[in-house]
């Protein structure tokens, strides 16, 4: 609110997404991202130009220490950058302290209602705390934001459709985007007002237009980074698609500088959906990117067991690298021309093409060894 | 090209997404949609204010009736609205004679190469045919269009990145969005100049940016409906991922008329994802749409295993409903006030709401019983 400047963003913002450059040989366009203010979460930048930063939660419970660190291990090798863990009492606020000895990866603390859980949680160390507008007292919240300033730690207003204000939904008559953004401003202003901008927003809905709406609303009326997510999304696929939509539109205007896609069940599984989105934005690439055609009558290999295989065998790999598998020959090398290597099958037989162009010949059987083998040399 | 309005669409089109209205009491926006040339598919409006139209294609060889025709229906079945088929040879426009009979979908026939297997598929019925212009002559297609006018068919012209003119792939240095429109336009030219004008058209590469970008050019260019896809989007969880993020960018914007996921395998498994992006904008609903929370430290039941329960007891449910599974009874009922119904989880028992208001307390071991019941009755 008190950025100079944001006023710029505002009227500019509409046409970011009309005046995005090429920068490269294809002309691919790119996503021009939205300015914000830059805050760091342990060693992790957030906005002010860092790249979007994967994040997730653990779903463990806390207080095992044991459980709650492997998770966290597993999340940091997928490539999850910051975890959130639920403080929801006093032995979990011990827990963190134990935790956050044992794990590199910035940790939030996410707390709801006791602002004790706050401040416990700022001296054990969280790089960061979560807190719900909603649910905590002014008085309280000055506690917490004296501690945070100290501690020099991070705090995410994470405003949730769930839990507005009585007298904002009231006035919006209902859970709208509107009022989620209202009611995050009326927060931003009380940590302004108590001299404290190292601040992230989110502005969270069940409801994807609700989310896309308030986010594009926020985005213009202050220059805070924000972190993304449709919350409750759901089972693994139906929460991808909702993500993929609502974050997708949202980082492809510019907005959103962390993101959080909300699966139900192993968190694990809600990191190769958000590099996924990034990846078809251009604006991180992470592991391999698999094209496979949908297969047709015209496809005579069984592409899906080949795809599934090359999946399982390249799971956990790093590097970024477009691997296409075809289902057909005619079409295969050039449809996929831009994947640095392929397999086009034809008649119990295939190509192993690269950037293109055909190096070989192979057989069904051995298309996936040899794909592997490939691979391994590059 | 030749329609009256487009220079005002293509004025006004940038301006489409910051026009939207709101329509209901939460104030949710709603996309305006691009207004398009109406065009029949069969019995099916593709364009000028009809619904989003969902199609798909089928895996099976077109000359195996049977398995055709079992996979067409299963697709119908799912909420597929105009299913593709792939026309290799001379036997498969045979079957497609057989097939058409069979089924009460519009089918359209998927043709590359070879005009006269074009011919032959109009003759048996076909409602539409897809034809790639980069692989057919110019005398060949003349012949095609006027089969088609005969006929009242409607022919898609599917541009796609794998084969596009050698002449446009050099003035544009590759296959971006540029290109793929400027090979769209050329055809749709042909077209008019032979006085056809019953188009969809589609642009389509593996690379969704330049698959955005394609259609936001040709979008303000011509008016004829727009078929959306990411072409080799792969796996199910990545097509997914990569179509979510295309389609809707592209379809919040207003762009498309009738989508298809591309999934490598069996083809009733992009239906439901097609619909999950319609939903997520509000342009379509059918099945349930199930919330549940990615649970956190706070959970105390097994919310995973009761998502999983009633997404397998709802599967193939075609009424809308917004079934709401949550971890914590706190913000349970909340967080999710717009469920039609839901569950929020205690300690080994939880309350079941509707709209926000608890109805009553149930076991954990209940809850799926008793959501199944109140479903049945709702």
């Amino acid at each position: 609110m008190c950025f100079p400047g944001y006023a710029i963003v505002g009227i500019l913002h509409p046409w970011y997404i009309f005046t995005r450059k090429s920068n490269n040989a294809n002309c691919k366009m790119n996503v021009k991202r939205r300015f914000t203010k830059p805050v760091h979460v342990g060693a992790v930048q957030v906005g002010g130009g860092a790249p979007v930063i994967v994040q997730s939660m653990t779903s463990t419970d806390t207080r095992n220490v044991g459980a709650t660190v492997e998770q966290i291990s597993r999340l940091e090798e997928a490539g999850c950058e910051i975890v959130r863990l639920a403080v929801p009492d006093k032995k979990a606020v011990e827990a963190l302290g134990q935790i956050k000895k044992a794990v590199g990866v910035p940790l939030i603390a996410d707390i709801h209602f006791d602002y004790r859980l706050a401040l416990g949680a700022l001296e054990n160390g969280a790089d960061a705390i979560r807190i719900n507008p909603g649910n905590m007292a002014a008085e309280n919240l000055q506690s917490v934001i004296a501690r945070a300033r100290e501690m020099r730690s991070v705090i995410r207003i994470g405003v949730n459709s769930g839990s507005l204000e009585k007298d904002v939904l009231a006035k919006h008559g209902g859970r709208t985007a509107d009022a989620l953004v209202e009611s995050a401003l009326r927060t931003v202003a009380f940590f302004e007002d108590n001299g404290f901008d190292a601040l992230k927003l989110s502005l969270k809905s069940s409801d994807v237009m609700t989310t896309i709406e308030a986010y594009r609303g926020i985005a213009v009326k202050t220059q805070y980074p924000l972190h993304l997510g449709i919350t409750e999304a759901g089972g693994l696929l139906r929460a991808a698609v909702k993500s993929s939509v609502g974050l997708g539109i949202l980082l492809y205007e510019g907005i959103g500088d962390t993101i959080r896609v909300s699966v139900t069940g192993d968190p694990i599984r809600e990191i190769p959906v958000a590099y996924g989105i990034l990846g078809a934005l251009g604006l991180r690439r992470r592991g391999p990117d698999i094209i496979s055609c949908p297969t047709c009558g015209r496809c005579e290999i069984d592409l899906l067991s080949l795809l599934e295989e090359v999946e399982r065998r390249t799971e956990g790999m790093k590097r970024y690298m477009k691997i296409a598998l075809m289902g057909c020959i005619v079409n295969g090398p050039g449809e996929a021309a831009e994947a640095d290597i392929g397999i086009a099958g034809g008649k119990g037989a295939g190509v192993l093409f690269k950037k293109g162009k055909i190096i070989r010949k192979i057989k069904e059987e051995r298309f996936v060894e040899e794909l592997m083998e490939e691979l391994g040399r590059m």
